[in-house]
């Protein structure tokens, strides 16, 4: 399925819907609205479904893998083996994401859509690599346009899947030394902020590699001159594999109706090139976490979205989306297992307030 | 146990094994301190409890209900009935507590700590009646100084009971028509802030009933003139018995080495009692939440906690600890399920930065 096809699928949600599942939840005893943004996600979750009585779904974080081109110029504090010494720890469920995962009852997905390395047979690695890794961005794009496009189907059609399969809420999650760099450009272009003001320590550079990426970004978006009205020409010059691939699986669950818990930096530089190639795929994203990545803030801002937690995460990987993945779940439990006053003989409150 | 006994079990904590603690989340592959808040929780749970490998704490939730004689006032939107028929609803697991409580996959213990009505045999509910509801403070003191005593070492002593039964970590909750008033009273003579400041529309009041609620609590504050150096004074002249229970538990959660979740404004109200009578009790509280009640943010700057989530939850009962707990657990499954760098194979960070 192309991403035209999938861009005529998505759905405005039916707000009659999130009225409805309002009325439920001031049945259930307790004072309207005392539980905040946990209403508040499951009556989203049922406009955004179209299920006025939810199951609590099943979960699954995708945590796309790739390499940049870009941690030539020295742009990470760590070596580039690492993404695919990290695409193994996940499968053999030792990283922070698994854990995570494992606590929320959410499966992690690992896939390799771009990593350096080819791997030798894997069982459950998810195998759709577009090429093995970018190009450094800095002197030649990081993909072709083709490139992009097919990353970009790989991740919508992995969505689509999940779908088929019975999965009711997705998660994003990324792997790829240099990723920041690449999700800093995404940033400092579609949110008009300068570079320095989204460029952050990623996995933790000092004040002078920190500097050298920032030149090094704005060297890049001086040279590409990327397009901001077009998300495709931005993550060609700019982006990578698995940014696209996250972008993907947004515009795919939004064409399946399926709520996207976002993670964090990369994940919100992937959902600005999925809000500028579908639009409509915006309403379908929840935010888990605010990054301690500088940058992060500017995104959720330019995406319109409050994140759910602020507990200073910069890992990645999926992680705080699976702490976001159970907040729904919470969310939904509270919609659908708490009794309501006439269930529980509980009086309301007074007609005098 | 009375609670000087426990004062004197209160023991400072270790902060080498804050240390030791974090030397382990170092060689977790992660960039160091990239799971933030996370990995604080963990190191601090190691560092209270005395365990450099802790299991996964069994939680318990302990609910502490009650009645207020401040009702008569008009100072809620509920009527008091709705105590004891919460309390039910808590029994058979409907109300926001149970269904959190099992997502967190803790317990719910239900105590009637001074509930106006006399409950027949149920089972399950713990039955630590001090009276049934205190005494409008309005016009004289909620309960004598004796009861405060009596109600904080009931609740003492369950904590010492859970700790023998191997719980892990307590979260607190409370359920009592009226005590949002009985807990800004608190909160405004222990944080020093203006009545005003720190009342809130509890249930669900309007502005003409929540000025009536503020000059109700101004008039008892300066009828009682309470000692704020005097924690007991404070409780027993406008508290409520399920203040001082969680107060009791907080004690003897410290004194057992247990770390203990506060919820929302009552038990933050309820944790300004317990370190007034054993300052040392502070270190062991992780604050879950902000509530939206007005005058927690107060509470917990003069308690010195950073609330894990801002979710504009208020429902109390231990809706917000339950979530907390998750957290904790989550962040001790991170510190002892995640693979080192070594066990993984994964190279670290370079040495140039």
């Amino acid at each position: 399925m192309t991403i035209d096809d999938l861009l005529s699928l998505i759905q405005p949600p039916d707000h009659g819907l999130l009225e409805q599942a309002q009325r439920r939840l001031d049945r259930l005893t307790k004072p309207p609205g005392s539980l905040g943004r946990l209403e508040e996600l499951a009556a989203c979750y049922v406009m955004l479904t179209g299920k006025l009585m939810p199951n609590i779904p099943r979960a699954a974080v995708y945590t796309f893998a790739a390499d940049h081109g870009i941690v030539q110029e020295g742009v990470s504090a760590y070596p580039i083996e690492v993404t695919a010494q990290m695409v193994l720890n996940f499968l053999r469920g030792g990283a922070g994401v698994n854990v995570l995962a494992r606590h929320a009852d959410a499966e992690v997905r690992v896939v390799d859509i771009g990593v350096a390395v080819e791997f030798p047979a894997l069982p459950h690695l998810i195998r759709r690599k577009i090429a093995p890794g970018t190009k450094n961005f800095l002197h030649e794009p990081a993909m072709t346009r083709e490139q992009a496009i097919r990353a970009l189907e790989a991740g919508a059609t992995l969505a689509q899947e999940a779908a088929r399969e019975g999965i009711g809420l997705l998660g994003t999650g990324d792997m790829g030394i240099g990723n920041t760099t690449a999700s800093a450009a995404i940033a400092a272009l579609m949110t008009s902020e300068p570079v320095e003001a989204v460029t952050g320590r990623g996995t933790g550079i000092d004040d002078r590699r920190l500097s050298d990426k920032i030149r090094v970004i704005e060297a890049a978006l001086a040279f590409h001159r990327p397009n901001p009205d077009d998300a495709l020409d931005v993550l060609a010059k700019v982006g990578g594999f698995e940014i696209a691939g996250i972008a993907g699986l947004i515009v795919g669950g939004a064409a399946a109706r399926i709520p996207v818990v976002l993670d964090g930096f990369i994940s919100g530089a992937a959902a600005l090139i999925a809000v500028g190639v579908a639009p409509a795929c915006r309403d379908y994203l929840i935010a888990s976490h605010r990054s301690v990545e500088c940058g992060h803030g500017a995104v959720l801002k330019r995406l319109g979205l409050a994140p759910l937690l602020d507990l200073y995460l910069r890992l990645g990987e999926g992680t705080g989306a699976c702490l976001g993945i159970g907040l729904v779940q919470a969310a939904l439990k509270i919609y659908s297992q708490m009794a309501t006053f006439d269930e529980a003989g509980v009086s309301e409150r007074g007609t005098q307030c």
